[in-house]
């Protein structure tokens, strides 16, 4: 799978993303992750691209025209890719001929624009979003992008929750590692187990590691029983208990 | 204001918090962001801090005693820090013989977990956090953490939002972004009419700026206008249209 983002500050999330799961994905090919500076695509010399907005009010916009030839240069090179291996892969000669005739033969990718504005991003999303082969990444900074490029390219509006953040990086991120997760032959079989905190809506029990005993307080008995029925029967208890208390929202649902 | 983290992966925190408003309000002294490194406190020389989980499951649990040597250190410093500011301060001689002959004369900083079981992360929230002086942000990984040191230690439970994630770092760089932009100082004053986002519980409008014409798509005549009264009144129609399209929840509320 491909990420690709588009961004004021590529080295913030490359950086973010180079760790742990992700990081490791990267390095085995699971997922590629490219980030593409918006500044590059100024129309100044200054590399100034926001200005400020019609109609007043606090803050700067961000322009639409280095907005749309980022995209444009992210969306040439995903359509390379898409050709050379439709070529390299021997298609049939009619789709050959497509090739050959249709100079804009393009599939428009999924283009996830991170903003306050979106539906609120959730497990349910991430699975959907993580059976693309391309997904662009788009973030804002200031006050918000240009509402006429957002119409020309955007295809979803994301946001990953109801608070206001410097910009669309960290969102970003947070989307590019919940999807990732799901991309298989990223994480090993044993761990895989983790998706099911929110597929039966309820929230995980509580775990115990050694020691036993961690300065007076013990594991709990029934963990320690080897009596896997019991142990199942306190983990999902607890499951309950837990959601009740923290998210009776989820048991409503 | 402080932040301290607790996580397994400093370099990821530090580097993704360096930018922008944040790595601003760092160099000015409105904040600051410490990370520390639970494997420094690890018990064994390979530096291992998780285990097997008792009762058996899938994945590895973070144990107990890193985590709170970790907490112990941080706090610690914190401890330092307001006792050197209270002498510095000259504090009454009941106060002054109160730290004298009080060792333990401490308050317990609020340790946040950002865990998936938390309570979901909102701008009240972050509202709230931006009035402490200190804030400590615990991080998991694998399975999570072993529940006995949780209970020692941590205050609040923070969720960023309903998705898995690797692990509690970005959710941690997220708060730490979403609360620094409250504390005073940290945004120009023309800036910060962008927390209005969420108090009115409307999504913004759409906004435009230079050039006046782009690819064929033209900014909205009201905003050229120069008539404030009808630009209020389009922006409102506008909000609350996108919030009756985008997110009809808010409008319930």
């Amino acid at each position: 799978m491909h990420f690709h983002i588009l961004t004021l500050f590529p080295e913030m999330v490359m950086d973010g993303l180079n760790t742990s799961i992700t990081g490791r994905a990267m390095k085995n090919g699971h997922i590629t992750v490219e980030a593409t500076n918006i500044r590059d695509f100024a129309e100044n010399k200054h590399g100034h691209v926001d200005d400020y907005p019609y109609g007043g009010g606090a803050g700067m916009v961000m322009q639409p025209g280095p907005v749309y030839r980022a995209y444009e240069y992210v969306k040439n090179q995903i359509d390379e890719r898409i050709k050379s291996s439709q070529v390299d892969s021997q298609v049939t000669s009619e789709e050959n001929s497509m090739l050959e005739n249709d100079g804009d033969f393009q599939k428009k990718p999924r283009v996830i624009y991170m903003t306050p504005q979106g539906k609120v991003f959730n497990q349910s999303i991430a699975e959907e979003l993580a059976k693309e082969e391309d997904l662009v990444l788009l973030c804002g900074h200031y006050e918000g992008i240009d509402e006429r490029v957002l119409e020309m390219i955007v295809t979803d509006n994301l946001s990953i929750g109801d608070y206001v953040l410097t910009g669309g990086e960290l969102p970003a991120m947070v989307v590019i590692d919940a999807v990732s997760r799901l991309v298989p032959g990223v994480l090993n079989n044993d761990v895989s187990a983790e998706f099911e905190t929110f597929h039966d809506n309820l929230l995980e029990y509580p775990q115990y590691t050694r020691p036993e005993e961690f300065m007076g307080r013990k594991v709990p008995e029934v963990l320690l029983s080897g009596h896997h029925k019991n142990i199942d029967a306190w983990r999902r208890e607890q499951s309950l208990q837990r959601t009740k208390e923290r998210r009776p929202d989820l048991l409503s649902d």
